[in-house]
């Protein structure tokens, strides 16, 4: 390997240094299926150069082995604080104090409460980047008239990420009600022919209403990237 | 073969002429799959003793078979009418004036105007049975409005039909706006991840709202036939 | 939010006060995948006004958290009781003592002992709302005379839910035999081809016989709610 | 290839001609993919030998071809006769009078009218192998008494093969009421779910009953041939 | 329910006490899904007339419950053996000592060391129903002369029962060896794209040879018992 | 149905007039399985008032219908032309002279040359929208300098569209080279395994890459739309 | 685009004329969903520097359109031949008198006679690129021992193509016989249950013996190709 | 069984005693499925005859079991070393010291940190077998300038083994840019719609482009077998 290649090579990892440059954002630890120990290797090179760190899919011993291993008075002194956040299952490296400022933002409306998990993904994702986050809970189309006296705030945002398991008729529904592009996000919540997600991913790729794009199951954290890059009209 | 069966044997079909009796309605006869010879066989043999006989899934070939195997004089002698409904491709026997008076009504909604023919199927079926078939046809959930203006209409039924492609979602939003049960048939209508109506089926399975039961794909005709069962009170 | 939606807001859940006002029925807590705490925190909220709660897959550690957050006293001198059903994993808060009269009479009929669970989800909730439940368990094809032995007291009934896994014939063979609505609940109940109730799902749906709408796989509970929702004549 | 090889080398075929010393039946030949030519230069190296000959899965213009190759002088010659079966699709070389006794008998039993051709399949196979195809058609479960009328027909024969498209519920029904082995043939009958025969497949496979073994999708001369295999009590 | 019906009724199961007229063999007990209280309560009841009585896919939990509920005493002074078969899982209630004559012999093949425990149900139920099994086991087609060796006694077999994982070409191989009928039992044995057991299910179905029928994934039990039917040659 | 609805009732269909104002965008005609007639007369009623309509998967026959209903010298008088885009089966009625100046772009990055018809769906949609459509088409990844060439171009542009069908791995090579939005659209291009679409369909969904969004398989048309609504900053 | 790059650019395609010196091997024309004129426009511009150009899935339609682009004279002049194989479906122009000299061998091993055109496939493209290819057809392991007698004709090749559909047992049992790696083909062949060759698909997926590796359904050229980098000792 | 026979039967299992002879490599223990015993005593019968002995999927505690069969004393007088490789679960027995000298090179490729263990699999094996492993980790597509940067590497070898799990997209794009076959292994690596590896297995069937052969999804130790039997010029 060349010497001032942008990676940085772990022997298990190489992370790709310069992948902000070409896409605008820093690369995002995918944890699932990766040790403790390479988990934090990954944080600790990264955080010699970023000052916003993302892990998703993140178990807590993960999380336990990169707090070991970055020095908290280190972070301090940095003005990042280091947050694991059990229900979405990310860890986040960030400034402590970001600025109040906002440059735009997600609606992220999901449709029952076991759904929330993944519309977290979506939603820190979006905050961590700079976005305002608004939720939208629990609003599923068996009763209609929570998600229509919401709607409003729904249509405020730049774009919206619709979060549903079971049927996953929100999408459609919240798609033929707003003017922004909705980015679909099928949750594994259900049962029996469910499928652990599937029915809800078909039925959002055959949405009968337009402006909507789906991610895989349980891809909270994938949408709510895609929505901030959506969202920042400065781009 | 015992003398006093209650079946007609045609060699290649068994009446089954005690059907009624038993669960209330003539044998119906699906004639996908068999000769146009056979279905005119078949509704022949019918034809001596029953007054309603209901072809489904029927091509023109078998409903002109059935045409000539029928005399036209008796029929009219019998005050009987013998109709091909091309959209819905059914064959229907039956009273040439029946009673204005009905037992009750179902409501037929669906989702776009491909959707149609099932829908048909069903409302054309609640109506030979004796039910005044309330059609609120293309009010899909990428419009909601044109749905909710609907809704009093809806709600008016004995019991509703839910017919669409694509997602199936109007079966759950539907569901969550009245109180009586709702029959959805998932139909093939879309392309592509639709899977020629396997993703509106399981859309409608996981529905998020409570009194969905589903029907096979495009099958119109059992859900306008059970909705009839449900909406005769006096049985 | 307004101020006088029919919607009581928990920030994890948004319960449907006025959904019994429109359907006829008060919402339903569907456990899997909730908190104990969110399922005890939904069932207070809806205590304050509602004297049927009902909650469906539901573990014992959900259970124990509605029981430590209602009060016992306050119960018995509200007329309630709460009861957990370890077979059919459902919570049901009704009045101590409901009235001996029926509205009707659900038949409950299943294939296989394994079944019985998903049966009882069923027989449990028409119960809940007032009706008979008429069980006739382990009656599986294989020995067609246990089931014909007791068609008469399955024909009794307003409408029958048949429960089966494995190759689920029951639902047809049942159908063929009674002249009321049959509502088909599929049951993981089997091993290798079965896929997990996929099988006795398709097979149902596929019903030779008229009069089968079909239920999501170990959706007893969702059954048993529609065939409430047919027996009830006075609608 | 050596001198003395059991094979009749057709540069596209390699006759299997030890095939009946070792397994008790000749090749059969499976026309589907084949061409007219194909078949014929099959056939006609075959009859050099044989005095069955089976094709399988055949269309009219390949029995055209095989009806060209062979003299019909010369089978009359032989005292053999060639017929096609157009139901069928099957192409049968035999003896022009096969003797009147019988080494035992199959009852072919299928669901529906549209199952007949596969059912044919195995009634044409068993009888062509010497025993009697005991057909008792069009008795699916939805009219059980058409069924149980005949059952002492069925119980009479030595196996069953049982054949059924939609939900193939008469496997497990059938298998449930004899004491012999019923050979299940899913067919691909149906619409929708039926998935061509699929969910017949699964559902025969998962049969309640015991004795149940099962074919591929449409496979009646499979079932013929097994079932003779099986009847064959003198082998 | 009458008096004098053939059933057995325990609340959770309705043993058919008639089966075994009806056809030829006696209930057995599907474990799976089953309390050890209600397996040992079957088999509690089916003991006061049965000397063989089968339980398949048993844990030992029900064994061992099976085993409180039987006296010791009991059963010796009866001459019958309780015995759990762990590999198996199979509870088998039988004569202590059975006579040594053989009613034919089941030859049981298998493809791997992992699929003993499939087969040795294959070959424990043929030899409880007085049959001998033949066992020729790791024999699968990537070591060809395995098989091609002990082809013989494979063949001595009045029927075959081959049991396969992976991608159960077993089958197929040995259905064109032998000249007597082969029930193939797909196995879950496999990882990645065997699918549990799929592969094999498929692959036997479509077997090239002919004379194969095929049972569900690991329903090694199904197969010994269609096995036995098919050897019993004075039935 | 009310006077005043923004609802064009043609009893087949129920034209969403007030779409525009609420989603921004007009109604789109999804001409599958609707007759001829019938896209003649929702297109000649929505003609009424939109200067924008199309037409997606629609026929040569539709087309025709289409002309046939609508004026040439009335189109011509209102400054509008019809178009039919063979290859993209898309049916256009826009303003003759389009202005010059674009609100935007999107690039269209195509695989393969069977893949054309499905970007210019996605192309021709952009460009009617008033975005400059950037075409960079059969660049797959089997030659991957024919993409690094062009990058600088797809680079250039709002928002990508990336269509192919075998693997799509195009989708998350481009993903990985841009710093915009990529909406994926699988093509039923490729055979065997590609199952239609569905492969080229996950492996978009599980894109190693981030900011991709999936569309169905071959949703050109919807893939553009939402492009435009990505790239339109003034929204 | 930039001068010097090493793609010809037609609108349609972009040709990578310097795969060759990158992979060895000039690109090959995927026919499938090209039109006539496109294929024949892609194979005339390649035709200026290559002198062996390959077309797979071709329609005659396309070979005629081909041949017309080109000029007889030309080829001649050139000592170039174009031939159209209907079987294999395949369009070569190569050198017509190619050296005698072969650079090794590929053995080509089919289950039946329906396989031959995939086999065909492989065949023709290994001897285009001056391997002889063994072809041995009709060796299906119903009768192993077509194929036991064949296996030295087989071992003597450098690799072996094993192409088979239904259950795809071939490619296991030809590698558990042989030295040199296998690639197994796996084919369209069959009905019902072989899924259009998914099943052999997974059977191959799965097979039990070492050594090989699975191409796409129906793939015969890509095998062919790929053994042919394989027999190239001396690449 | 005959005296002389090469296999080795230990009752659960027959050893391929002239694997060796036939196919160039000793029989290999997969281990899934067996228990620790047979394991063990496989390895130790084994251990009379050859000098490298691989077991795959193997679980610790079979490892401890091997150990404890097999002398150390005995390993070491012999040369032998014994080795679990905990990441890719294989047993290795081979020779401590392996010459030097290599016989040629694998370059084993892989697209993410999990998918190590996998990869692992293949580089120990092609180890093993007397190859060099060229290891290329990490190199997933999202970032191909890490794949570039190192394409030199992976072109130096005789043959490439592509391991990645998500869209295995990097089969397509490695496969593409060299001039030797690509062995593609899906990983079960990924969540949602990458159903356990299914995803990266069909979209490496698919590959656009040519020289990729697929192994089952996980297969890592099959890879790299076939692996050496490529690179092996000199076989």
């Amino acid at each position: 390997m060349k010497e001032n290649t942008p990676i940085a090579a772990l022997g298990y990892a190489n992370i790709d240094l310069e992948r902000k440059r070409r896409t605008g954002y820093a690369e995002v630890i995918f944890c699932l299926g990766k040790t403790p120990e390479q988990v934090a290797g990954i944080m600790q090179k990264m955080a010699e150069t970023e000052r916003l760190i993302i892990g998703t899919k993140a178990s807590v011993e993960q999380y336990e082995a990169v707090r070991s291993g970055l020095s908290s008075a280190g972070l301090d002194a940095d003005g990042l604080s280091l947050t694991y956040y059990a229900d979405a299952k990310m860890i986040i490296l960030s400034e402590t104090l970001r600025p109040a400022e906002r440059k735009g933002s997600v609606a992220v409306v999901s449709g029952g409460t076991a759904d929330i998990p993944i519309a977290e993904e979506a939603a820190l994702t979006a905050d961590a980047y700079g976005f305002e986050a608004l939720r939208v809970y629990d609003v599923g189309v068996a009763g209609l008239h929570r998600l229509l006296e919401r709607i409003e705030k729904i249509r405020s945002a730049d774009v919206v990420v619709a979060v549903a398991g079971m049927e996953g008729a929100l999408a459609s529904v919240v798609a033929g009600l707003v003017s922004v592009p909705v980015i679909a996000v099928p949750t594994s919540v259900g049962y029996g022919a469910s499928f652990e997600g599937m029915t809800a991913l078909l039925s959002m790729l055959n949405s009968c209403s337009l402006g909507v794009a789906v991610m895989n199951i349980d891809n909270g954290f994938g949408a709510g990237h895609l929505a901030a890059m959506i969202a920042d009209k400065g781009k």
